[in-house]
């Protein structure tokens, strides 16, 4: 019997209100030996007096020494084992945009890249082409046809796209045309188990036809896809966890996972912090769970930009009394996983965790909100997964375990 | 999915090297309620120093509550499940002595011992023969021979031997012949299940003639066997985690397990902790991952020297600033499982864990290297088949696990 099988078998209906909010990259690590993380660096009143008022640890997203990617890191967070169940960049992008990848379907994340006169791609990015000229170049790309399947595309962010082909027999072991490196050409698709050389021959044919139809590009006039996926076949959150669910979020990615656990996905105006809190405070009577998920933390790790992820931290904090006044229920406040500055980049650390629900939380002694104070923090060291079971519970929405 | 799988899929090679310490039965308990343990007890400046600028916690070596042997304690270090993968003692001991185990072959470890003119152990250790006189009896017992199969002995340490069998429809699964206690007669060797029988007449017919070319012995004029095994067919450690590996160890079995995933067994002169520094040093260009493996703490936590626990922790302080001047870009130093000297033998306890990696710890506040900063360190408690993907993943040798 799993964890997810015990949760179902328990789940009650409350009144209750949960918020999980995300600052995705959140864990760091310090410039200099004994000095403080991004976090713990940022003036952050409101946490530290969350923190004191509530209880902390840390989560492992997928295993110890294990660097989570955004996907199965979200997935850890929402309760589905991340080794079991897995999410392709393709299908997470897709779902992003609203493209539904049914069963049978396979979608991949595509981007527009700049290539040489000998087909070798001079830069991954096409020169981080604007997403303006980006969108323009996908509808030219939409009206292409191939034969004996169905192709949709829509444009993500800047460069990137959301490719997802339709048809028959069409599986989804297929490999990435993106080569990773500059200098190289692009590949074809190669099917990489049986059932796949059919999704490997249309992907191919449609890659062949969007490439002459780029080639009047001063940049942008080359593409790759990479990360072939088809539906995960997940558990709905809802029914899941007897909760309705939404979603506010800036970035297709993350918009995208929620779509696919079934979370509802609320559409809102700008991007700060506040503006996110703004959209649960206009939702707040229609749904009993909030996942709310704030991208530029790990923007910033990810530019090494160990200021601006404290300042982006500090803009959270500021804008926290427009969601604490919501009173909701339980409040918790991670992240997905670690990006520290100093590594540019996703890490295997711990993830720092804040747990704060008023009427049912044991305290512990946390005086702050920060990776030292968690990793000694009373709710321990443990899996991500372990998290909605908490918030479940201290939301008062599990029955017993046995007589 | 399980855990090699996820860190066969995501290692990579790297420059940066390993090195695991092993202080075999490193975690005790104290003398006195609120005195130290033999570690703590232990003047250890360099642990301690390494403690301020890394990070501790406390393994599990199988589940909590369970008392490991050292063959299963050590897999788990190594990153294999000890309650998948069961290996042997016979197989263990013999690996640590050259005698290669294959699919087919059986293995045990044999003891002489003393009887009486009924047949009776006096001793079970023949009054602790000393080992040129067992390599002389060793040495005869080679010579003998059984129809329908090849028996291969090899001496270990005092009145220890390895035993290997070799033949065709030999199963392992053979009851030890060691009763286990003084004033008992040794048993026969029996099948404990279908496909080992032959295995059993076979080692019947061995210990028959053998025992009869003992029986001239003053003391040493019997034998047992026990720990009847085969190759567990591990997967090979290098391959699993793309690097060189070496083991430097004094005593066989520590050798024999090391063998057995696939390190490399450096060969030097003397038994110190400073002798086994110096050959990590010699072999410091061609190896990645150095397991290093201290035997002393254990010996004198079954002796129950606590005095003497903590000198052999101290004289590998001293011995350490040795290690350290090779600037491994990660050490970890911990034991295989607590033999704490009050109870004289292996305990459940969880074991002291200290990881120095400075590229890329995340400090926790430990003070000191000792079993209460440990339980309250940053790395909280964990299965000790997570080590291996902490230490890779420190050593930046893990890709990303997903998109």
């Amino acid at each position: 019997m799993n964890l997810q099988e015990v949760v179902r078998g328990l789940r009650r209906r409350a009144q209750s209100k949960i918020v999980l909010l995300v600052l995705d990259g959140l864990g760091g690590l310090a410039l200099e030996p004994g000095g403080p993380t991004a976090l713990e660096a940022a003036a952050t009143p409101i946490l530290d007096g969350l923190a004191q008022e509530g209880a902390t640890g840390q989560s492992i997203p997928i295993l110890h020494g294990i660097t989570p990617g955004s996907g199965p890191a979200h997935l850890a967070l929402f309760g589905y084992d991340p080794l079991e169940f897995r999410v392709g960049r393709g299908v997470l992008e897709a779902a992003g945009v609203g493209l539904v990848v049914e069963k049978g379907s396979v979608a991949a994340r595509g981007n527009f890249c700049a290539l040489d006169a000998q087909g070798r791609i001079t830069d991954r990015r096409a020169g981080r082409l604007a997403g303006e000229q980006a969108v323009a170049l996908v509808q030219r790309l939409a009206a292409l046809r191939v034969a004996g399947c169905e192709v949709q595309i829509r444009h993500l962010r800047d460069y990137r796209f959301a490719f997802v082909i339709r048809g028959s027999g069409l599986g989804a072991a297929v490999s990435d045309t993106d080569p990773q490196e500059e200098g190289a050409r692009p590949r074809p698709a190669v099917a990489q188990a049986p059932g796949s050389e059919l999704t490997a021959k249309l992907v191919n044919d449609w890659i062949e036809q969007a490439m002459s139809s780029l080639s009047d590009q001063p940049v942008a006039n080359g593409l790759t896809l990479r990360g072939f996926s088809t539906d995960p076949e997940l558990a709905g959150f809802s029914d899941l966890y007897a909760l309705t669910a939404a979603c506010v979020a800036v970035y297709p990615m993350y918009r995208g996972v929620s779509r696919l656990v079934g979370m509802d996905v609320i559409e809102f105006a700008g991007e700060r912090p506040e503006d996110e809190f703004a959209a649960v405070r206009d939702n707040w009577a229609a749904y009993d769970f909030f996942f709310i998920h704030i991208k530029a933390t790990d923007s910033r790790g990810e530019d090494g930009d160990f200021e601006g992820k404290a300042a982006v931290i500090e803009s959270v904090d500021r804008a926290l009394p427009g969601l604490l006044d919501l009173k909701p229920d339980v409040l918790a406040v991670t992240g997905d996983h670690s990006t520290p500055a100093r590594m540019r980049t996703h890490s295997w650390h711990p993830v720092p965790f804040l747990l704060w629900a008023p009427d049912t939380i044991r305290l512990d002694r946390s005086q702050a909100f920060g990776e030292s104070a968690c990793m000694h923090g009373g709710l321990g060291t443990f899996q991500a997964t372990s998290i909605m079971p908490l918030l479940l519970a201290h939301a008062q929405r599990l029955d017993k375990f046995g007589a």
